[in-house]
């Protein structure tokens, strides 16, 4: 099969590898279609994001959707020729956090295109059963690739305890912050404002259902008028987090969804007074089977998305297109194509 | 101003009463529509619900909407003119359910049409302004009026833990059950699946958005491959309550909405066996801002709900339809037409 | 090694079978004692309980305590020599119930003394090594072992909600009730009244740190003034439950933990009215670590319910005690005795 | 009757002013015993805290026992006689926070010794009857007093999570940080650590039941092998804060209790990776009933933290001993004396 290496930053390359072969446990997809995500591209950019180094080759890209061709001998669940999603990471299922119910903080985690574990932006990969979870066939391969950062908008949602009449805050109109808003809205959310520097990403969003939106290039948040109960921050800016929580009503809730470096200057006396709860996700659990049936009836749209699609050949323009082109919000990779 | 006063079971008559004056933290609204629910029907054929007793004259209706005519001297939220929608009880404010954020469980409440208080079949009301929520422009006065049999439904979801995947079952296709399935929905659900006997009801779920019907006239409950997460029931009957119950998954929720008399066959075992959880809802709290959302954006459908309108010298044809007509849904009262 | 076996309702012996080896993920624990559980006793009487039939040779006991004598090749966390107390239910770590973190509702689950699983009445038993918890020198062998039904009274406190200040009422002072108060107790419970017909057990309530006792052989409970916020019910008698269940106060819990039958006669319009909820306990899981703290620190007495020790021969002995000693509370079966 | 009031940073002086008489639903209080608070050191020292300035005559003290003395016409849970512990603040009962059950959130709380409100260094105080709490014989006046800080500690508990089988680290031994331990040790905590560079106040955290206490003037946090699951933050040090968040656990939770400036630098990368949860505490809310019980039933002691008695002429003495005495722990201020 053919797959997209990462050899360093910036040093990408096609390659011919054997066919993986499924474990007991797992099942051999055919990839149809890999969003790309902004951890793929700071790999590509900067060849490792914090502590994780791209120290061998590297297949990139952790939102694969495709079909089953072929099931190892345990295989119960799964069957040849059903269309997958591919839930990226594989837990050990027994440390503490697994038996908890906490997999996505599993310290044993295998996760796609994580080093040293390879990635999607390939022909084939294998998945454990329980984690490659079958589509219906109102949703496209995109949009099945696709329900990975839905799931990251949806956790997002659940750290921040969006319910029935939530109003909702995201500061940030890229991927994330679009699917999370529609997860909040698919949620019950009665007010969910959108903010970006980005006119474009803003018409986006008020398309995708947003009651509101603040461009923060023009319009100073604090004088905006929301007062959330819940904030997503979906943009790692350090100062637009810290404008945004301050926005934030009596026992509000945060969530630091965007990557923003280290430190945050929390305001601190402000989460004391306002007993606001501040907290983070790290990737997801659980949720794919919400966010099939949200995708699938159409409460959230995820097509609607994708602004590009590359083969194997064209992985480098997928992961540089964001740099050049303020129109391009999901590259969607296809490796048969 | 005129009203409809019952006067012990089956008496109804129209009379002339003094315009009601707002107290100082009270609005006066002239009343727009009244839904018609299952407790004034009761009320009218029994003179009685349990223990509360039709002893002396008595107004029903407990869904009003309507505009502020008046407001009371310390009124600040509220201004003559504003279209508004009356959640039917006001709590004392200080006992220990209020301090604990359970309004609804106050044993001081004050609730319309529940003797000894008359509700809002009548030209007009008097309300407290915390429990006057205006309405946008976008929902009509049968929708606002209908915001309280939605509430119904969100607590009913609430008290079930729906949330973004839940596999539901609704047991009761009566206008409560139609607003839980659609509330379910809205709140994102994964599967919706309502039962009833009337092929109507069933074919108005299915057009609201259920995922699935299942009519138990004719196929049995266990064999129609339900296993939810989470069962509102919705149909009051004891029988279906118990045989849905079966059906419900581990660790699984069941909220007893409809009212099916004083005991149930509860199957303890299973209830141990699986660490299911039953529970039963009483009104509401904290429901509204919500229900207008919802409502208001076209994420549940009430207007679909409504099936005839009368005047407040039509109260007893109002209370009697559901008898008649088994395409009848909701009735509603307009005093003023 | 010997086995006490049971072959049927009443057929008790003692036999040699070859001692048992570790899997890899397994210790070998020479058993040191054993607490007799009312399912034993049932087993031992009925042959049976519910579905689960005693059709080949079972060994009873799923109470254990001991100390490691071998490990697996894969074990990292005990070695030979530390004193453990077995979690006697080890699940399949995959199933959907296990990755939400709720492995005592697993399907897969292989618990001791539960047909076809072998228990802990003989001289020695693996266990996977996640489910043989370490404890300090300042638990006794009996204490260790009755770990096990101090974390059904804890998980009862769990799914009840006590928490600081909840006043409680625990219905039957059998060895579940009195660890189940004395896990409110630990928990912060301000009010802890405990009912029995026995005056002895109510008596070992009040020194367990019990702040009422009602005796229901002679006082009618909706006469005795509680109101709790929890009730854990641990007599398993129907009658006594609904009468339990009329005293919870508003948006109170009921936790049925005592096996009374198949079925109850659930008051539902209270359990509306009131917005009550009802649940049940099944076994109960992540509960060893706090009940080593409790139980170590001295919060709860755990020696203080054993009444009686007996070997292996005398099995029999302790399976028919608690018929015929009112005294007996939690009878201890030692192997190597 | 006599009061000693605060007119700007370090004047204080006794005065004479009229008995205040209680309104319709309030009592009358003979104070009895008040304790010191860190704010009211601050008030003292400064004249202000934040944006509150003693711009006219403030008494200070916001901790008070004392006996009903008088009642209001309305008054139905309280008689002439009783010994009570006072909540110190009463918000308006009808505000978004109040009908939400989080009346420590309301905008319009009036709280003793904040101005512009009185505060219960005096010989005679009103308060609301319901948040006057009956207190039984077996608390001493002092105890009854030093509820207030209790309360922060249990509150904390609530806000962290803390419940059966908590690991949890306490940075910082003044009198909260005691509470703070004590509080999670009656709700069931495994571990309580507790930290300070005063040897003194760690030894006395050892006596009130600490399993662990770490001097971190001498030992570095980090490497002192702890991995709590809440961090209950009281020491108000941002450096010490950080260092303290970095040996939280995954999913752990951090409150901030302790004041520590307007700004802290948060390890939002770990927060985000470890999924840790941050919130701060404002006073608190529906903690007494819980509190009384665990400090009248000897779970925690709380006369054990009383380190002098002050009368209304010695205020200063009790204001300012913290400064120079570093036994000091909490001084308590009885007017009547």
């Amino acid at each position: 099969m053919r797959v997209s290496v990462l050899r360093g930053a910036g040093d990408l390359l096609v390659e011919e590898r054997p066919d993986p072969a499924p474990g007991p446990h797992e099942v051999l997809v055919r990839v149809a279609s890999v969003g790309v995500c902004g951890s793929d591209v700071h790999y590509f950019e900067h060849g490792r994001i914090g502590s994780y180094t791209v120290d061998s080759p590297l297949v990139l890209g952790h939102e694969p959707s495709g079909v089953v061709v072929d099931v190892g001998a345990a295989v119960t669940r799964l069957s040849v020729g059903q269309r997958v999603s591919l839930e990226p990471g594989v837990p050990d299922f027994s440390c503490a956090q697994c038996l908890a119910g906490r997999y996505n903080l599993c310290e044993g985690m295998r996760f796609f295109a994580t080093p040293p574990y390879d990635g999607a932006f390939a022909e084939m990969v294998t998945s454990h059963e329980l984690f490659a979870h079958p589509v219906p066939d109102s949703l496209s391969d995109d949009a099945a690739a696709l329900l990975e950062p839905l799931s990251v908008g949806l956790w997002a949602c659940r750290q921040g305890g969006v319910s029935a009449g939530s109003r909702v805050l995201v500061t940030g109109a890229g991927p994330v912050g679009l699917v999370a808003a529609q997860a909040a809205l698919a949620l019950g959310a009665a007010e969910v404002t959108v903010t970006d520097v980005n006119p474009h990403r803003l018409a986006l969003a008020r398309e995708l259902g947003a009651t509101g939106t603040v461009d923060v290039g023009s319009t100073r948040l604090a004088e905006a008028g929301v007062e959330p109960d819940v904030l997503l921050e979906c943009s790692g800016h350090p100062v637009a987090t810290v404008e945004a929580i301050r926005t934030v009503a009596r026992a509000g809730r945060v969530v630091l969804v965007g990557m923003g470096g280290d430190e945050l200057a929390l305001p601190a006396s402000r989460v004391q007074e306002y007993e606001l709860t501040v907290t983070g996700t790290f990737r997801y659990a659980h949720t794919w089977p919400a966010a099939i049936a949200l995708a699938a009836s159409g409460r959230v749209q995820l097509d609607r998305l994708v602004t590009g699609h590359y083969g194997l050949d064209q992985v480098r323009e997928a992961l540089t297109v964001a740099r050049t082109d303020p129109h391009a919000i999901k590259p969607v990779v296809r490796p048969g194509a």
